[in-house]
Formats: C-alpha cells, structure tokens, sequence
C-alpha cells in the first residue's frame, strides 16, 4: 500500500476555495481515479502546536494506493486533467509526498 | 473528531532511530494516550512528487482523538514523558498541526 499526502500550505492572502474543492474537484478526482484508490480522507487544518496558532497547512488530502505503479497507471491517464484543476480553486503549489504505513507493536 | 499530526521534517544530516521509535516511543506514546486516542497511524516518507525526489517529511504520525479537549486531558498527564522522550529517537523537531476530516460526496 502507497499513501499519497497532497498538504496545501497556509500561505498568508493566498486563496482557497473549499466549495469548489468539496463539491467539484474532489469528486472529479475520486470518479477519475475510480477503484484504483483505494481511500481518500481529506482535512482542514485548525491550529498549529499551541492554541491559537496558525495550521502550517490550509488542506490536507491522504489517498490509499495498492502501490506506485497502480497509481501512476491511473495517473497518465487522468493526472493532467485533475492538476490543471488546481487554479480553479486555489493559487497554493500543493506539497506532495509518496508515504507507507508503518506498522508498530 | 479531531486529528493531530506528527511530521518529521527529512532534514539533510539529522538522524531518526526508526526501531527505537517504533518499537519503543509509539507503544508507549500508545500505552500513555489510552482509550483517549482513537487511532494510530505511522508513515514512513518514501518520495515527493517526482520518482527519486526525497520526501519532505521522513515520518507522519496520525492520530485521532474525539475531541481537542479529550486530547488535552491526556496530554496534560502524559505529554511531558512523551515529548521528553522525542531526543531519544531524533535530533529533528517535529512540525505538530490539528485538523479535522472534512465529508465530500
């Protein structure tokens, strides 16, 4: 399994537009990427370490893969539709990272 | 439902004890936090968005309490042993954000 964190950094006057991102952007991406995702979980930030701090990121979007290749297949075909989405509901680079779970006894 | 997330930034040079922290610091951080902490979860940063690029955080820890409050309460007994526990495993500082799950259809 392949988790896939898309983090949408708080960037002071940028903009974001969780309607858009709720209702139409999210899911475009879950009928694109269909059964080949196996999970998607999306949050808001709400503070940082100490109350009343700023979260680092605005939005953070966790997706669960069978693995790399099951993703990028899936990706080339429908990768370019869903990043050229991205300016239609925020000017943020988004922060993307390729993780696996870690079991722990 | 409120989660809190645990990332470690992959800085160049620094150094993480990955056995130490999963077979040591996550079962205690466990053990500690109790029936308060709803769900663990551990990642280990595998690559950013381009195949061979590194990740920006080398390990994400998820967890899910039901409540800020009830996340205080614990950490107002436990927080201390824990976060004085964090020197053990890495000379990294970890960057802490709460979120909630947002719902998409």
């Amino acid at each position: 399994m392949i988790h896939i964190n898309i983090l949408y950094p708080n960037t002071p006057g940028s903009r974001f537009d969780m309607d858009y991102y709720l209702g139409t952007h999210m899911p475009m991406s879950k009928r694109l990427l269909g059964n080949a995702c196996k999970h998607i979980g999306i949050e808001r930030g709400v503070m940082g370490s100490e109350p009343g701090s700023p979260p680092i990121y605005i939005v953070s979007c966790h997706m669960q893969f069978e693995s790399i290749d099951t993703f990028l297949a899936v990706w080339s075909v429908h990768g370019e539709t869903l990043a050229s989405d991205i300016p239609n509901y925020t000017d943020v680079q988004p922060v993307i990272q390729f993780s696996e779970p870690l079991p722990f006894a």
